[in-house]
């Protein structure tokens, strides 16, 4: 076997024999049960040690690449290989007693580890595997390589300017026309909210929002004791209709709504609705903030428009990330805001947490400003559409009389209702049992006894045999549930 | 000349080529002066384009390695060669009208890049040339390339378990006895600052500084409308015999201190005035907020004990970051506390911006843990050492009668104190002229005219001839300021 090897990089060289064997594999030179050269003797081709040759393979074992069997050696796992199915096993005792924190009921499981038999469908984020980590190392590589010391700097507290362009350039070819002095970058959406409520509201103040919304900015909003109202939503969105009396009598200072792809409904806000909601704010002077979090992951139908293009300066209030659709471990979100606002946040954001990793800034500005945003987008797309409509198969497939589900147009997630005879309470001891978790619909309400018997199934982050298996495993969960009633 | 190149490699051929150039004469295989093969003749000898070979060049000469001199070829220039003085230009005007901001004063500059020819005293952080940066690229290329999966993912709410245990055992090595569950990782220590102050305190609540004190931590308090009472300081630290009236008549709820090597004086808080100050606190039932930004950048005196390790628990709270002595750009800061007030803070974290970055947090305990922590701190304090001598002989040896300074045990700066007849309003432009600039006094104190006659010098980040050129400059500046009243 020819591997190059320089003795002279950086590059250790277990890692540099890892590489060339994953490209190897991954170029189907190698298929799936080869079986490898033993350590000894592609030590000896190699001349290198045999320990180097076992870290290069333990290395390639952990990424899923080779199954080791002791004494027998080292095969190829193909990537297209699943790995084994979690099995549920019958005596997973459900660990009721850690369930009672808002977080772990969101996130599916207690603050440990998820043990390796439950398909996790709580979680709030896309797959990892979907992001081009090889191409994001690159350049996160050649950043540190070329412009190590601006990126080891605190750089500017607005965010990095080359960055704030491009997303000004994103967002305007995406119908919301922006300059990068209306970008504010921040440690992730949530910040970018969190900055928001602190800059612009004080305890007391009053917030409408839909119901059910994302279960962090009412946990935000509660600890800096806003006021929260609510307002009912049906697959169209907001129910509008409900705004002028509510505008009347609460007089909020904010309206917080996430139009497309809902956290936790999966649903977009109708075209109509948008309008109505713009002109009903303008009417009552009340600020619009628009939580776009996965906005551009459509996966059919037609884009709305943001309801910050259709809003005079000022009026609302925008706010994205690149973790969903990138990594959340980037933690650089952006909000966009007009001259007085803007500044008001931005000053905010000085004192409280001066910049953003510049390094990240620098790296993701070159990463998405050639080209690789949108193909990034696309290929996004492609692949989560497969994992929804999985979900939607299996659902259809399994389940049971009463239950039902919407079907999103785009994002992560597919709201799930059950029947009345069924609620979270009885359903998540008996989902784990069978090897299941989501997140709870209670996590989403205000008043959260409203969403018992709603669930937010994440269809984006595992993989369509996964989802099967997983949603099989929910709705026979589901009819023990309605049985044992 | 034999440069191994792997083409196979992730790592362009330039950058190879520039790298292998680097180690020559970083080496000492080439010394200053000598002459590079022309770029043909090396890429005839590589088997590269030339363009390979011009890319390698102008990168090794933006590293500031290489001189290129048209026409006549590439000559070395060797590391420990100074690169040509920024000479003050007899037209560099001040640009009075964009010192309009706190943050213009503070950072002795407007919002734009700072002119070549102006030398800076201004900086709050240590100098990026002192940081390990090849060591840190090579621990975050390995995290990217072994851990990819896990670090690109949220990662934990309160930090990366293992840097909070690394930080952990380095505190308690410091005398600061702390388990990983009291460790809180934050974006940066003024993030620290912000979520105690967020979460501890309301509007309208007291907080008792010293003064002069951290720009920021003045900024953050007004921001949240807290009420700011200061206590003079003399070059022991806070003059703590004023605190019981203070404390008698305002009710604070937390004290704010940087005992050690304070910012903006440098000074340290003497033992027994450490002692009075908790039992004081103590007393009233005051909760104390100690800054240690840079405490273990000690150069010479003896350690002396942090407020936090004397203190019964839940009395002191402690902040301190990574940013000054490696990297600013990391964004990684922690505090320390305990059980009640952790939870509370950890709760405003998560809804705040959820995680630090993942990624970083890794490559952080990677470096940390090895044992580099403490061989970076000491050659961060042999270099700052001779920074701050550099600048002591240089004031010296040009300062004006009725100017006086201290020297600082440790730290990153030096205050300077004019005398009556010269103010910072009249000083500035005249340095700006002379080719110097500082941040000025009033942004330390929350009665601003407080501080017109006193100048935070940062030693830290500039080189030994650089800071004896800028501190002649700036007495040359004073004296003219003198001369003209």
């Amino acid at each position: 076997m020819h591997i190059p090897l320089d003795r002279q990089q950086d590059v250790p060289l277990y890692l540099q024999i890892e590489e060339a064997l994953r490209r190897a594999i991954l170029s189907g030179v190698f298929v799936d049960g080869d079986k490898l050269p033993s350590t000894r003797t592609l030590a000896a081709e190699l001349a290198v040690s045999r320990l180097t040759v076992d870290n290069a393979y333990a290395e390639l074992a952990s990424k899923g690449f080779l199954r080791q069997r002791r004494g027998s050696g080292a095969y190829v796992l193909h990537p297209g290989t699943l790995p084994a199915q979690p099995q549920p096993t019958s005596d997973a005792s459900f660990p009721a007693e850690r369930f009672t924190t808002l977080t772990s009921r969101l996130d599916g499981y207690p603050d440990t580890p998820l043990p390796d038999n439950i398909i996790n469908f709580a979680a709030g984020v896309g797959s990892p595997r979907v992001f081009p980590q090889e191409e994001f190392r690159k350049i996160l590589l050649s950043v540190l390589s070329r412009h190590a010391e601006e990126a080891f700097g605190y750089g500017e507290y607005c965010g990095y300017y080359p960055l704030r362009d491009t997303l000004g350039r994103i967002l305007t070819a995406q119908g919301i026309p922006t300059h990068a002095e209306q970008v504010l970058i921040t440690n992730g959406s949530q910040h970018a909210i969190s900055l928001i409520v602190q800059s612009l509201l004080e305890p007391g103040d009053t917030v409408i929002v839909e119901e059910p919304t994302y279960a962090e900015a009412l946990g935000l909003l509660r600890l800096h004791r806003i006021n929260i109202v609510t307002v009912p939503s049906d697959r169209h969105g907001m129910l509008v209709e409900h705004l002028p009396a509510l505008l009347e009598k609460h007089r909020p200072k904010l309206i917080y709504t996430i139009p497309n792809f809902h956290n936790p409904t999966g649903r977009c806000m109708s075209e109509a609705r948008r309008r109505r909601l713009l002109a009903l704010a303008q009417h009552a002077g009340v600020l619009i903030l628009e939580d776009d979090f996965v906005g551009d992951l459509r996966y059919n139908g037609k884009q709305l428009p943001s309801l910050r293009a259709q809003a005079a300066p000022g009026a609302v209030l925008y706010v994205s990330t690149f973790s969903k659709m990138l990594l959340p471990s980037m933690r650089i979100g952006y909000l966009v805001a007009d001259s007085e606002q803007y500044q008001q946040i931005a000053r905010l954001k000085h004192v409280d947490s001066f910049t953003s990793s510049n390094l990240i800034q620098r790296a993701l500005d070159a990463f998405v400003t050639i080209g690789r945003y949108d193909k990034q987008l696309r290929r996004a797309g492609r692949i989560y559409r497969q994992h929804r409509d999985a979900m939607i198969t299996a659902l259809q497939q399994h389940l049971p009389h009463g239950c039902h589900f919407e079907t999103p147009e785009g994002g992560l997630f597919i709201w799930l209702t059950l029947p009345a005879a069924v609620d979270n309470e009885a359903l998540m001891p008996v989902a784990w049992r069978h090897g299941v978790t989501f997140a709870r619909g209670e996590c989403f309400y205000a008043r959260e006894q409203h969403g018992a018997h709603g669930l937010r199934l994440n269809f984006a982050a595992n993989t369509p045999p996964l989802i099967e298996e997983g949603i099989a495993r929910l709705c026979r969960a589901i009819n023990e549930v309605i049985a044992a009633k």
